[in-house]
Order: structure tokens, then C-alpha cells, then sequence
């Protein structure tokens, strides 16, 4: 069975954001007043597998030795089966 | 009135994507067989203004002037009034 998985990775509260800070500097200086930038990265793939649940354990695996930095990032996982 | 608003960009189809071809051979080569691996940007802020109608139209612009290129890039604006 085909699943769409969506990894959502941001930096945990209290991290220096500096592509945000930079995105937030330039808009003002082209006149646009925000607040509270902050930058999200996903990455999506697909995976076949025999249930939801394997997905989940090799996802969350995947997470913890590549794809994020546990010290630094806050990750969330989406699973959803291909129709 | 506050809203919440999230720029989602991501290459256009056909685009070469390097980052998620790397991710995904780093990924082969820890044993994960994964397909299709994508990344998607997302650029959160909170802005003040009057209306829904007035922060689309400023965002549309900010992607246009900033945020993305819209040559390479397609984005997606969400926007909700922060509760």
C-alpha cells in the first residue's frame, strides 16, 4: 500500500531564526509592517508499506537520524494513504 | 484586526530539486526506500490591517516582490484572523 508522508520541521521556541529575521528586515524595508515571522520547512515523499503503523515507526526514525536535528527542531508527521 | 498568514512555495513541476534528490539518497542509503521526495517552504508572519481583502492583496505583492520568484516558484497564501 502507497502512503503520501509530510514531515513539517520548525525550529523549537526561543531559536534564533535568521532567514526569518533577514525575511521580516527586508519586507519592512519595502514598506510591509509584520510580525512574528517564523519559517517552516516540509519535506513530502511517498513510501510503500504494508500499514499505517510501519510508516509511522520508520517515518519517526527517519526523523531522528536525518531528517531533523532533535536538539533544535520541533517535527510533526503526516500520513495519509495514497487513494 | 490581526491575521495569521502562511505563504506556502514550492518549485514549479519540472523543476530540478536538489535538496529533496539529496534527501532522498541519503535516505536510500540508510536502508529507507522512499519515492516522489519534495520540499515545500513555508513563511509564516501575523499582520494588522483592516480587512481580509487588504492582507490578501499585500501578500500577493510581497510574494511577487520578495518572497518568491515567481518564474520558478508556486505559491499558496493562507490567511485567518488570528482568534
Amino acid at each position: 500500500m502507497k502512503f503520501n508522508v509530510e514531515v513539517r520541521i520548525k525550529l523549537k521556541k526561543g531559536m534564533l531564526n535568521p532567514e526569518a529575521a533577514t525575511i521580516q528586515r527586508a519586507l519592512a524595508l519595502l514598506g510591509y509592517e509584520v510580525e512574528n515571522t517564523n519559517t517552516i520547512d516540509i519535506i513530502t515523499f511517498t513510501m510503500e508499506e504494508d500499514n499505517k503503523k510501519k510508516v509511522e515507526e520508520e517515518v519517526e526514525d527517519m526523523c531522528q537520524r536525518l531528517l531533523c536535528n532533535p536538539v533544535i527542531h520541533d517535527y510533526q508527521i503526516n500520513i495519509k494513504p495514497e487513494d
